[in-house]
């Protein structure tokens, strides 16, 4: 597993603000996202493409432990093309597609990555239209690795509004978490809006914790500690993960296949998710993010 | 865009009661529904279905802008062939039938409206059983142009019971908007039995709205107000529709495809979601609902 | 139906103990469910079959009225073959299989039964898995006759978290309701880990309740009584039932196929769902459990 799958904390920020671009790591984030979508009108695409191909790499090879991403616009979009010709490079980590809601749409960006020679980028695809979530178990497939649920622009569709319980959206987010679990795609939760209210963020985050997401949407560099704080592994869940391997390991040595661990049989699922828990702690060896700050 | 598809209230009356009926346009719903079904006991139908061609008629007659509706009996009953003979008139604007839960309920009922030559009649489609929610997205299709989401005959048929926080009907609620928007049916939200509670009617159907219904079943007169402010737009929603509209027709003339409006592209779905936020206010010119109270 | 088909309490003990299994009738509970599984260490697997083989015939033996059944591992398991040889007796009322997430599981299970000679006994389905959850409406079909939804291991398969809340498991709780529904397999809602809060424990049964449970899984003898309060029809609940199939009869004696009952059209359905009512009733005659007691 790449040190990138993490992602508990994917901060955004528009392509068409160098400035603000260079200072996305400072917030200790696992992922940035330079958007051309919704954050650049349309008279600033063109400029806004060359500094997230510029600023993207400079990132990227400053900060190795951070994900890189740059968001282009819709493949629907006039704009899609361009955006995957001119914005993209080799040194990213991947490409956000938003309002993904066909398979063709997930087919045409391979077959664009692929013509571009970008097929090593990661795939985050954006489950936000009503078309989207209903298709949602099919879409969430190779090359998508991770995706995110778009709750504002979904319920926009839907012709609703966004209230703060959330119930509106709680079908759609919880199949989008549902349909991600069963292929192995890297879910990331809806934003909250109200950036400046953590009490906020930090209900909202745990409700998706708890349903099963894996990192959340930023779009203020204050949301990022919350984030990382919410979706990051106790210290009682690390030290569990640790023992639980150990033991693994131990019997497999061994030559077993399963052993049991304080009462419960371990099998390799239960390997693997604890293997998960510890890539996701800040204080591993391997994890530089912290450094980076 | 027939003015009918406004659809916001949806006022319920016995068939049986002519009486009643002809009082239903005071309200001033956008559509009222003559009822064969639940409201009327089996010996009345046959007399009911008198009273609905009649006064249905009548009713259309007179308020060109009203919807006038006529709930027939379930497909599965006994009545439901007399009922499309004899209750049914061109002059209606459509036919409300309940507990649809198979393609074959919809290709019955387009079949039946055929050979009784009232093609022309709009069909709402209830779904209000376990396998009408089950099957929701390949029921909502042509003939059906709306459908309303019955969540106490759902329930009872599940088993359950009704609350008032409805978790109970949250997953099937939000499935049947889903699918609802994905076909371009007109969605319309479940009753509130307690129809002396104007609190609890403005909660229900904020959570409606937001969830994505456009409209609401009332089954008493002083639900309509309340139901006509829920789902139209503000003065600041239609305000930015008339501006957004203005602009994208401007660039139209000009031979453009997209433009951009307060930093956000325009296009062609944009604009038909601020051409139907027009048609939801009151006080448009060809809007005579108002006018008939 | 069976008198079986109740099971509004199913109580859970582990199979390796044989005196708190013998115990179990006292609490005056549906079903007993003898476990192979989650509460066995693997070297206790073994003994613990042949406990639930001997107690669960004792059991079913001395208490005809008690639905006695034995929760073998999962068929993705070591120990699946070895329990459905060695743990199952013709005297259960049925066999528990945990962890159901494929139609090939549902097979597996049916042939081994034949095998074995067990295909009177009834299969109890764990709905309790991402995957289990996301195929839950092809799983539950024939020999599957119950299913019970596992909130805890389905969020810790999803990587989430449990809250009291419990909106992280409303979607796939009320999908698996609903599947069970359409396919009549009586649906037996999560447990309550806090065992001795008994507010906790009605709150979340009622809500099972009102999504359309039948009844609930029970960790703790306390839990029992609870249930069946929980999952009873209310005295009104039995009048009604008992007084629409009088008059149902009483229709069918005289050739009718349906009548009108305090205003509304009784047909078939509504009177199998009468006769289902007063199976649940704990005061009718051939109701021996409470004898048990």
């Amino acid at each position: 597993m790449s040190p990138h799958s993490r992602m508990r904390s994917v901060l955004f920020a528009p392509a068409s603000r160098p400035d603000v671009l260079r200072k996305l790591p400072r917030s200790g984030p696992d992922a940035v996202v330079l958007d051309l979508e919704d954050a650049v009108p349309p008279d600033g695409k063109v400029e806004a493409r060359r500094h997230a191909r510029e600023v993207g790499t400079e990132l990227a090879v400053a900060h190795p432990e951070l994900a890189v991403l740059v968001r282009v616009n819709a493949r629907s979009s006039d704009w899609f093309t361009a955006d995957v010709r001119d914005a993209l490079a080799p040194a990213l980590f991947g490409v956000v597609v938003p309002k993904v809601e066909a398979v063709a749409d997930v087919e045409a960006v391979a077959g664009s990555l692929e013509d571009a020679g970008l097929s090593t980028l990661a795939v985050l695809a954006g489950i936000e239209t009503a078309a989207g979530v209903a298709r949602v178990e099919e879409l969430l497939r190779p090359p998508v690795s991770a995706a995110y649920f778009g709750a504002e622009d979904f319920i926009a569709d839907m012709g609703g509004t966004r209230t703060e319980a959330g119930i509106e959206v709680l079908y759609a987010r919880s199949r989008v978490a549902l349909a991600a679990r069963l292929t192995g795609v890297h879910a990331i939760d809806q934003i909250v809006a109200s950036f400046d209210d953590d009490e906020r963020f930090l209900v909202d985050g745990r409700e998706g914790q708890a349903i099963g997401y894996r990192g959340k949407l930023c779009i203020h560099p204050a949301q990022v500690r919350l984030a990382n704080e919410i979706f990051s592994p106790s210290a009682d869940e690390l030290d569990r993960a640790r023992r639980l391997l150990a033991a693994y390991e131990q019997a497999r040595r061994a030559g077993e296949a399963a052993i049991a661990f304080e009462g419960q049989m371990v099998d390799q699922p239960m390997a693997r998710r604890a293997r998960a828990t510890l890539e996701l702690d800040d204080t591993t060896p391997d994890d530089v993010a912290e450094q980076g700050r």
